[in-house]
């Protein structure tokens, strides 16, 4: 009975209502549960229940409390930081999105504040501390006992975003003669031990050699199926992916994804085991990137969910300010054809629709490239026979929609010769869409620049130029 | 010295080059060694030499060999297959993209495939089929042995993208009686016994009453730190997050990530204990859930970089055609104006600025809300709340654009009249699209539609009527 891969018994049918609705009622239940909950800590806030609340939240876990916090308006978020406050636990503020961590922060003093660092891992306390500005980093530092704060100074050294800030420094390491017994009575006495260093969650065992190199790793689910009497050299796996602490933090995320890691070591320049990175801290940062590269594609910085209104409108002017400086460009080659519009309006009808749908061919090349770009499945070795399949692409749709295009103008406007025009631009805007859109976010990247920052910018300008500009001068040369 | 918190004696200076020289560094160690391992890979496919590259391969991990395959062009990928073949390793596929996968199972036999896929975990198994066409599927479950066979089957009568699909079936399961040195003995005799079906990695073991509902689960780092002597449940976390097996895939990552998790069971409907979701499944969910939002805002259905010109012609078509609408809609309402065009063909000039910088507002703000409704950070709670944050913000930026547009279309034409007139349009669009960005994706939410799909097309026809209406509407009432 106890290792069990049971078959369940009832046949699929009975096991299983129709999917969708099923689902949605999965769904909906998640949500209900939510609302309820929030519901409850409104009501409680608003009676001014403070002892029972605060005792609530107490029992529930620091993702849920976060989770409050971020569904909460400031005004209650206030309240419920100053409940909180008496026992804060500062693994809320590592769920905490980065504006948020900040105004709770602000909510709290520094002692209160160090208080509830100290009881962190390293990891942890390095990613809180990070984000936070200097003065309030500063405060929380001398407020440390003095060796969490000496490693969380440390790890402040590496550089942001690195292998470094995201290690933990608690690991387990072990010379290679001890034997599976020697491990676990040292584990179970360290256990018993106030001052261990053990960290709370482990997964695997670190084999070091006297220098304190690693030489391998021991899953703990392999030490648990092995003997007393044997050696952790034999059972180690030798051949495990390590990172140095300067590491990108993208990179390392990209190795527990190709590899299934759930554990990896970080050394320094000579080989020595320094910390560990740990799977949950990686699913972070794989999220972080994702989203990172998905707002930077909209025009949005970071997050803003939570900022205040003329802070989002401060961090949303500047690349407001660049796409007007696009759209001038555009109407300046508009500008050019003023006296073509003149004699023949309908190309100020039509116009729009050939910048645009360049505009929308160039944007799914783009997303595309900038995705596979941040994945690795887009490099040198593929680049030029994925730029020239996107311009393939992007020709023949710009072929099949100079068609439409084309017969619709011509049915509008009853015009062959304006058909033919709007055909024609179709084909070559849509063509330097696909080439373009791939062409740009690959230079970018050659050139060490995030191409989900700045390649929409310059792809908008060139599919905006170039589909005034073959629309118009081509009407210019062909109809007047 | 067995457990490290080692401080490293050297000063931060000595031990760290200015991060950004060090990180170059990094990434093109990463870029370099890819690119090296390429190059030999690739020169000893030209020179035919098959036996040694096989036996290169075969030292790979399965991840390394699915990102060669992702590099190659797919002629090379024929020849590489044809390598692998005599013994593949099915859990390449698991690694690979759908697109590339298909196009690999279809040059290998079902014997073949079958015989690699009954040596993956159950997970894995029902992973690398579910996304097979239906006769490739049915190929290879016939050769699959019986038991395997039963257990994968099963697996894909759980609904898509669910928790059923996403679990494993090789997990440990003890009674609550047991003490930790029971448990060890246990794992220790399955180890030798070659019919186990022990899993080769797990991270929990799970408590079950004699019904096999689950009771709670000590992590293996708990087990290790404890006596013989002591009973699983006087160590077991009761307080576990468990799933049913329709439980949605997304609903699964979102509480791996609030939660810290690294395995979780799956429940049927009395509780009882079926499967166990572990992270590396989880890492993969939440990868492709960014990345499928990311793609389907840019109106991408699903990763293509592998697909033939002509598929990604059609698959792209759809939504190109969609926005052709949208743009004639656009092209309507300028017709609408043609008379005041013919008069002020300056109007002409300017009028795609307006439409421009709503679109682009209005994709920030759009973007934000799409994310924000995939974590949940966006919900009914405070739904009212972004939106009436995001009309402000599109005022406020509105009126500050409108003050730019203003005055450099009064500078340009010499007509303060066609400043007033585009900066009025300007505020009336800008706010039209921080509302909206806001709105349509949450009302497409509500509904039950994804807000990555369908929110930008909508978006974009509200901006451009909107922009082109309020510009040439009040031209012709300003103006004429």
């Amino acid at each position: 009975m106890p290792m069990s891969q049971g078959l369940d018994e009832r046949s699929p049918e009975e096991r299983q209502e129709p999917p969708d609705r099923e689902r949605e009622r999965e769904r909906s239940r998640e949500t209900d549960e939510q609302e309820a909950r929030l519901r409850t800590v409104r009501g409680m806030l608003e009676a001014e229940e403070a002892d029972g609340l605060a005792a609530l939240l107490a029992d529930w876990h620091a993702g849920d409390v976060a989770h409050l916090i971020e569904q909460s308006d400031a005004e209650e978020r206030g309240r419920l930081v100053a409940l909180l406050r008496p026992s804060f636990d500062a693994e809320i503020l590592a769920y905490l999105p980065l504006d948020l961590r900040d105004e709770v922060v602000a909510l709290l003093n520094p002692k209160e504040l160090a208080a509830a660092v100290a009881e962190l891992d390293t990891d942890d306390a390095v990613d809180v501390i990070q984000d936070l500005d200097d003065e309030a980093q500063q405060a929380i530092l001398e407020n440390l006992p003095a060796d969490t704060r000496a490693l969380v100074e440390e790890g402040l050294t590496f550089p942001e975003s690195s292998a470094g800030r995201l290690m933990s420094r608690e690991f387990i390491s072990v010379p290679q003669f001890w034997t599976v017994g020697k491990l676990v009575d040292h584990l179970r006495a360290e256990a018993g031990n106030e001052d261990s260093a053990l960290p709370e969650q482990f997964y695997d065992i670190f084999v070091v050699d006297p220098m304190h190199r690693v030489i391998g790793a021991v899953p703990l689910s392999r030490v648990m199926r092995s003997k007393r009497t044997v050696r952790l050299m034999d059972i180690l796996t030798k051949d495990i992916h390590s990172f140095s602490a300067t590491a990108d933090q993208e990179e390392v995320a990209r190795s527990f994804r190709r590899y299934g890691l759930v554990s990896a070591p970080v050394v320094d320049r000579a080989g020595r085991l320094i910390g560990v990175v740990t799977v949950d801290d990686v699913v972070d940062v794989i999220e972080e990137e994702a989203e990172e590269d998905m707002l930077r594609l909209g025009g949005v910085g970071e997050g803003d969910l939570y900022r205040a209104v003329l802070d989002t409108t401060k961090s949303r002017f500047s690349w407001l300010a660049i796409n007007l400086v696009t759209a001038i460009v555009a109407s300046v080659v508009i500008g050019f054809f003023e006296a073509t519009i003149a004699q023949v309006v309908a190309l100020a009808v039509l116009m729009p629709i050939v910048a645009s749908m360049g505009g929308n061919a160039g944007t799914q090349t783009l997303t595309v490239a900038v995705r596979a770009l941040a994945t690795r499945e887009l490099s040198e070795a593929n680049a030029a026979r994925v730029i020239g399949k996107e311009m393939l692409v992007g020709t023949a749709n710009g072929a099949l929609f100079a068609l439409l295009a084309g017969g619709i103008a011509y049915l509008w406007f009853r015009d062959p010769l304006i058909g033919l025009v709007i055909g024609i631009a179709m084909i070559v805007n849509m063509m330097c869409a696909g080439l373009f859109g791939a062409l740009i976010p690959f230079a970018l990247h050659r050139m060490k620049i995030d191409p989900a920052v700045a390649s929409s910018v310059f792809l908008t300008t060139v599919t905006d130029v170039v589909g005034f500009l073959a629309f118009l001068g081509l009407a210019s040369l062909i109809l007047l």
